[in-house]
């Protein structure tokens, strides 16, 4: 066996000369021949090694053995061995989550917390490739795609440590030889017997059925199309990393743009993990992008209408605009309508947008002055005398129209947003000027015909909106 | 039902206006539905239909019946129908191959024929989503990539057709309510229930196995599976399509040359596709690289010494070279020694190399015009005066040693030949000239101070060394 570990290593260039490497030790024959075969490599590759064994409480007496079992192996090798007691039933009560998810999350926390405590750089464990074809075949039995299939990495970047798997390629049974072998004891963990778990069924019944009426190979075959997989979403995964940076702009916290056209001429593979990467860019889970969600949302992106709205999980959502789509928290608040008067001349402040409107009255010379600067579509000037008081600011309601400058006749509201190619989503923020006769300007887009200055004006009335933060 | 075949027909552009469609049909309920399906889309999608019926002669007159059954049911529908009677017992005996292939084989090779006969551009078969299910169990039970667990895909080229499946996203048990609905009748071939065929022990042992005890939804996941890795796949296939249009050159008939370099640079996701694409594009079976065999290979090309040979099955190799390795037929030739006395002035026949060489017996004069005119090293001039006779042309011998012009002392032949970085198996087949007191020139490469021309040189012979072909 040692020959086929050393091979895993080598492949995967597991260990470096000089490594500090956790162990994570259960008692169990793999965890007390990971510890043993690190153990007598501990020269070849110069390594620090330290045990960690988890006692999480669910067996009572029997945990408490495992924990002085493994303390006293460690301790005759000469290895340091950390043991930490954590209640993981109570854990689990708190996060109401199931007894193996919590069992697993407590027993990562603690294994990053011993990699830290004692400045090791690599985290090794001790699964095997009678692990791995379980977990090939429970992802399929699930339900999954490529990344699924991949079953366990064989190396995994941890959070500022690697975690490694040297068992990896080798069966239970040439472990448990090994433990024959090398005069190993070991502790026998009786959960793995129980089949309520899907896992442990998979493992006691449908890996033996298998190898029984299929194929007597089933175990070593998984394996292997577990390693090419993984090859392969390693590829796949490289190059959606660099179309990822390229497509995908953060345009605010918990936001982010991706280009339609950019996105459309990606392949539907590419696109998939387009989606999957930006959920977890934005902290959500890429398992609630469903096959059926994320066929839906992708038919949404190809084929939608523009506003087209598509949820992802609660409170995360798709939204189709005109030339990108935006994936992120979905606004909560309900539409609302905001009308303020504006005060002229002063200052108008308008909380909904953090806006802030200046009115100012100025001559013709000033207005002729000041035009020539006037930079963007935040600043307009109108016929004072014109105007048919009061002017207010508010947002679109159904139904409005106007005249748009220099063009002939009204034309509604909606149709313009449509032709400037404004997102449903953005034309309730946008601000309005309208006077008694109607709408004057729509702020940051269009002036109206309506009060314009002409040759025949005299006062100018200059409006400006800019952010409250910038006043 | 017709719903969700529309939807898979349009997802895959599986239809166009126009289409001339060859249906396989056997007689069972899906074949049946799927030609009762096509006949009531006829005029949406203005289709030309035509049924095919493959009599392979496994069951006697049961099969006879199912010929019958389906020629009056296309009837009926107004549907020109074709039926071929095959031995398929008796190819199976010629081919020596399995039962299910011998017929998979035949009746493939039927449809292709009337597809050509009819002028169709599909084929239309009515695979459904169980089979795709069936598929992908089968082939991780048996051993499988990425391309093996795409299973069935909806949409595959044929030679001068194409091959559409729209049953596949559709359930045996949707089918067979369809048949009801529509009040069709089928045959049941009941060979589909006898065990002994892997498939059909997936099909009605472990899936229903897999639904009772483990998920009642496997069958629906697994087709989920396959389409998405199908996606993958295609681009994957679609990447490595590129790189070897790039890095693959064929240099001969059933001989291609790889840039060493440039496939290292691959991820080994590419890299084992390329070698796939080679073996294709060689006429091989890529399924002759079994999982095993492929690592050994990579291994070899990555690490192995140069001249190193790695087979992919009987007959065809993978040789290392310095720069490039090649994949083409063995060379089953033995090593051939040849040694021939040159005639001078004169020509030689070399024919293990199809080469031919001139001497040429040249004034001083003569040669110092010459001399300018040499392009290459397939000339070379000699002081004949200082040259022990006879020369002879041969191929190197273990111990070879001379002494390259301008250098001081001798050198190992085979020391120089690894200098120049000339691959193993080309050594053998660089001619040498010898002369009694040893090599005189390396043809093509090396010249040998032994026999050059001097000052006080008089007669100059001058060889010269060209394909027996331009002479």
């Amino acid at each position: 066996m040692l020959t086929s570990v050393i091979a895993m290593i080598e492949k995967y260039d597991m260990l470096q000369k000089g490594d500090r490497v956790v162990i994570g030790v259960s008692g169990g024959a793999d965890s007390i021949s990971l510890l043993h075969l690190l153990w007598s490599l501990r020269e070849k590759y110069r390594l620090q090694l330290c045990a960690a064994h988890l006692n999480h409480g669910f067996r009572g007496e029997e945990a408490d053995e495992d924990a002085r079992f493994v303390e006293s192996f460690s301790s005759q090798l000469g290895i340091p061995c950390y043991i930490r007691k954590v209640d993981v039933p109570q854990y689990r009560q708190e996060r109401k989550v199931s007894a193996q998810l919590a069992a697993r999350e407590v027993r990562y926390r603690f294994f990053q917390d011993i990699v830290r405590e004692w400045g090791a750089n690599k985290l090794a464990l001790a699964h095997n490739r009678d692990d791995q074809a379980e977990t090939v075949l429970l992802r399929l039995i699930r339900g999954a795609g490529l990344d699924g299939l991949c079953g366990i990495p064989p190396v995994r970047p941890g959070e500022g440590f690697v975690i490694i798997r040297p068992l990896l390629a080798v069966s239970r049974e040439m472990i448990e030889q090994y433990c024959v072998e090398n005069d190993l004891n070991f502790r026998t963990d009786w959960s793995n017997f129980k089949t309520v778990y899907l896992r442990n069924k998979v493992r006691l019944e449908l890996l033996p059925y298998l190898k029984k009426e299929f194929n007597s190979q089933i175990d070593s075959l998984l394996a292997q199309t577990a390693e090419m997989l993984q090859d392969e979403r390693n590829y796949l995964e490289q190059e959606a990393e660099k179309i990822f940076s390229e497509l995908v702009e953060e345009v605010e916290p918990k936001k982010v743009k991706i280009n339609l056209a950019g996105f459309k001429k990606q392949p539907v593979a590419i696109q998939r993990r387009l989606l999957r990467k930006a959920v977890i860019f934005l902290g959500g889970n890429p398992q609630d992008l469903s096959f059926n969600r994320m066929s839906e949302l992708l038919h949404l992106i190809e084929k939608g209408r523009v506003g087209a709205i598509g949820t992802i999980k609660q409170g995360l959502v798709v939204c189709k605009g005109y030339e990108d789509f935006t994936l992120g928290e979905e606004e909560t608040k309900p539409k609302e309508f905001f009308s303020y008067p504006l005060n002229l001349p002063g200052t108008t402040i308008l909380p909904e947008l953090s806006l802030i409107v200046e009115g100012k009255l100025i001559s013709k010379s000033q207005y002729l002055l000041e035009k020539s600067m006037v930079k963007g579509g935040w600043e307009a000037f109108f016929d004072w005398e014109k105007l048919s008081l009061p002017l207010i600011i508010r947002n679109r309601r159904a139904g409005d129209r106007f005249n748009p400058l220099g063009m002939k006749g009204t034309k509604k509201l909606k149709k313009f947003f449509i032709d400037r190619k404004i997102p449903v989503q953005e034309r309730d923020k946008i601000p309005l000027i309208v006077s008694s006769d109607g709408i004057i300007w729509v702020v940051g887009c269009q002036q109206s015909d309506l009060g314009k200055v002409t040759l025949e004006t005299e006062t100018v009335l200059k409006l400006k909106v800019k952010p409250l933060s910038d006043s």
